[in-house]
């Protein structure tokens, strides 16, 4: 691989001349330090050396005077004389590190260290030294590394198209050159997400994810996976992706609603599933993806669908405690470059009807007819009104008008108006539509009909009625809203990690 | 919604006329159960009765004499003179229950019980009696119940287009006609699913995927989610599927591959996902979905791929392990219908290398070149001669010959003719493909040129790693094919619960 080797020192030696520093001006002499700093070979698992990597989390005072080995990535560095002060970084962790002419190290070195690229990997050896002055701009505040050794593992390019340390400054309105914008950010998507925010932001919604499957598995619930290439658009035909499927063609599914319901029919009780939706929406907005990850769940009950609105209620009490318990640390992160206020939730939580919300909604003024659906507008006043009331971010709204709900909602039975479903909101946007289910064949002809929905088409899903279906309910949750909201954020694209709209498929 | 209770009816009183049945014949009289059995009215949420269902598997003489609520589907029914037996089921659990003519039973409730169409729900509330010989024919073999009100809850057509012992009965292969076709159980897959071996497939199958998921989280991984619509077929552009996306195309993902990578070059340093991935292959085999979900994962490693192949093989061994210690009765449930031998495996995982596993088939008259890829048939060859050779069903293949792997896959350093990658077998099936992928973008442009791949299709992927990239390495499991291989079953689409294949795209 000895061209390789070359190609890298040829990357390496460009940035050089570019970057003039006082240190390089000096006398070079011998070189004491040869074979302990460079360009190292390119990784390729040729030998396992007998060498332990210590993780910058470690780095305490414990390890005072230590000699450890330690690899991450450069993220600044300053030349002062004779020495190099540099700060390595590995996720959200920080360290000072250092080299300084002496026994050790010399000149040639340190200029070597100085000219190392911002964002490339090294590996140093160095002592752990405890410092008199608190490292304020560090995680690691108590120790620095006095290195002996350096090595570039993979070096970045000279020209980053996005700093690490611009992507981490919170949006200023009153300066927008200072603001790296959105479209930006996502192009170097790869170089974005290694902010100490994004790096909490991710691993915060990994956790969404667990507590979401974790809560439901205690209940007893059953993960399914349900196909997102389907022969009919699943719930009527707008917004759908069409796919070319050998000869012929098929839809990408918007929802695993059809398939859950199914496996209910099939006896498996209670399930849930975690997987890709799909809506051909041409909405440019803060909130719409045209992919996502969708939480789904599914749930036979025994008389009354309130059995399944406190099972959900509960699940999302979980994932907020669970957040609240676990990633204190990453949620103080994201604040600080994007503030928001702390996410309020209520135990049990908070059930209203649609009319009583109609009704705070008129007694503040808002003109709207008790059969007509929340504009996006009412929801986040109706969101603002509730926490009033309430200091509630969450809360579910039952009783939903069946005018503006899917054929297979089941009516409310004491009054046709109304539906047994019902929305929930997180800091007033909704994250969460649900509701009982028709489970008898013949009344869901009847409902299909009445929206003019093509009952060839749905064939399969009314017949899986005709075999006994117990009474059901359940619901679907956007993860990437969910995430968004509890922290505050402004944009859904902020929540996902490589997001997809109607202008973006890359990277 | 009297309507729709006189349609249920007009299904019930259909069959109605189809069984005859002697207790029909007797003389009626006064009905004294009257208000005791009947059609229940669709539940619809009228109300929450303070009643409390008890569920099958709760049935045992601990609840002797105790009067209970049951919800359950009635599986089959028989009478013999004034009484119905009926056994009632609920996923994997059954018991027997009867009614019979007597101070509070009468003659028109046994005729109405024994009308009840197979696989209808039905509630009961009845006597728990302890028996004084074994029910051997249902899970719950020391009680029966002695009921005293019957309701239909959701009735099943008369004609059921697949009967649930049908789909239970193992295949016999001297007896095609008893044999339930792929097919008519996948065409009807609502009813297939009761199957106790169904019931008890999907539920391992899930905790295949809490396996893998938990097993990887202790070790520090974090959930990723990638998108499915691509804009650019990641991996050649071979068998991709196409999905028009507003104005133009896009592609759905083959693989996470790229992203789970860019994950890594974004300093997630261990990752994983679980999702859908696509293949537009043509394949009609026992092993192929154009469908499935991938289990993925992705680590940064510090010195050589070993270290991942151990965290993978160690993965297997807790998965194995998972289901080993918490599926044993699912497991024995599926093989009454599919016997296989039980799953071996060994801990630490074996390892050979490819030049090995050559030498061992040519050592058994196979005829091939070292530098050849592995057929199937010389796959699953392989998997017996390792089988019989150290007793075990699972084991990794290191050291690919380069020329058959793709373009992104890390050289051997020592000799050209290999590469720094694995695949993982189960029962002499391919259950995983990884490698160490060569992370820096000049070694990467040279082999995807090798490759005639089309750079500019691949900008992004490439340039993730010109920004700096640790070394790191991977693979991808098939999550259906560990279920169907763990278990010795097959058929993939035993392990798909909607299963997706170029000819099948419902239900």
């Amino acid at each position: 691989m000895g061209v390789l080797v070359l190609d890298l020192r040829k990357h390496f030696d460009n940035w050089s001349n570019i970057n003039l520093n006082p240190v390089w001006a000096m006398e070079e002499g011998e070189d004491i330090s040869k074979g302990q700093y460079g360009m190292m070979e390119m990784i390729q698992s040729k030998s396992k050396p007998d060498r332990c990597i210590v993780d910058l989390k470690q780095l305490t005072p414990d390890l005072g005077d230590q000699k450890v080995w330690v690899r991450a990535r450069l993220q600044t560095s300053r030349s002062k004389g004779k020495q190099c002060f540099f700060v390595l970084r590995q996720s959200k962790w920080t360290v000072q590190a250092l080299v300084y002419v002496g026994d050790k190290v010399s000149k040639q070195m340190v200029k070597f260290v100085a000219g190392v690229t911002k964002e490339s990997i090294v590996d140093v050896e160095a002592y752990v030294r405890t410092v008199s002055q608190k490292v304020t701009s560090c995680s690691q505040q108590e120790v620095e590394l006095h290195c002996e050794q350096v090595w570039v593992v993979s070096p970045a390019l000279p020209r980053l198209p996005l700093l690490v340390e611009d992507a981490a400054r919170p949006d200023n309105p009153d300066d927008e050159l200072a603001t790296v914008k959105q479209d930006t950010r996502l192009d170097n998507r790869v170089i974005d997400l290694r902010t100490t925010t994004n790096q909490a932001i991710f691993r915060l919604e990994a956790g969404v994810c667990r507590f979401f499957r974790d809560a439901l598995t205690k209940e007893g619930f059953v993960e399914i996976h349900t196909p997102k290439i389907i022969s009919a658009a699943s719930e009527g035909g707008a917004n759908v992706f069409t796919v070319s499927y050998f000869k012929s063609n098929a839809y990408l599914a918007q929802s695993p609603q059809l398939y859950k319901q199914m496996a209910i029919c099939a006896d498996f009780d209670k399930v849930f599933s975690v997987g890709a939706v799909f809506r051909a929406e041409d909405s440019n907005t803060h909130r719409h993806l045209t992919e996502f990850v969708g939480l789904d769940m599914e749930m036979a009950f025994k008389y009354h669908y309130h059995e399944v609105i406190d099972v959900i209620g509960n699940l999302f009490v979980s994932i907020f405690k669970g957040l609240r318990d676990n990633f204190q640390e990453e949620i103080e992160t994201i604040n600080k470059q994007f503030p928001a206020e702390p996410f309020k939730f209520l135990e049990p939580s908070l059930r209203l009807e649609y009319v009583e919300a109609v009704q705070m909604l008129r007694d503040n003024g808002v003109e709207m007819d008790e059969e007509e659906d929340l504009s996006t507008p009412n929801e986040k006043f109706l969101g603002r009104l509730v926490k009033a009331k309430y200091d509630t971010d969450f809360y579910i709204l039952d009783k939903f008008p069946l005018a503006v709900r899917p054929f297979y909602t089941m009516p409310d039975p004491n009054n046709k108006k109304w539906s047994n479903s019902y929305d929930m909101f997180m800091r007033g946007e909704e994250i969460l539509s649900g509701a009982q289910r028709v489970h008898d064949s013949n009344f869901l002809i009847e409902r299909a009909k009445h929206h003019g929905i093509d009952l060839e088409k749905i064939k399969a899903y009314i017949d899986s009625f005709k075999y006994g279906a117990p009474p059901h309910a359940g619901g679907g949750i956007g993860m990437e809203r969910v995430c968004m909201l509890y922290l505050g954020l402004d944009n859904i694209r902020k929540t996902s990690m490589f997001p997809r709209d109607p202008k973006r498929l890359t990277p």
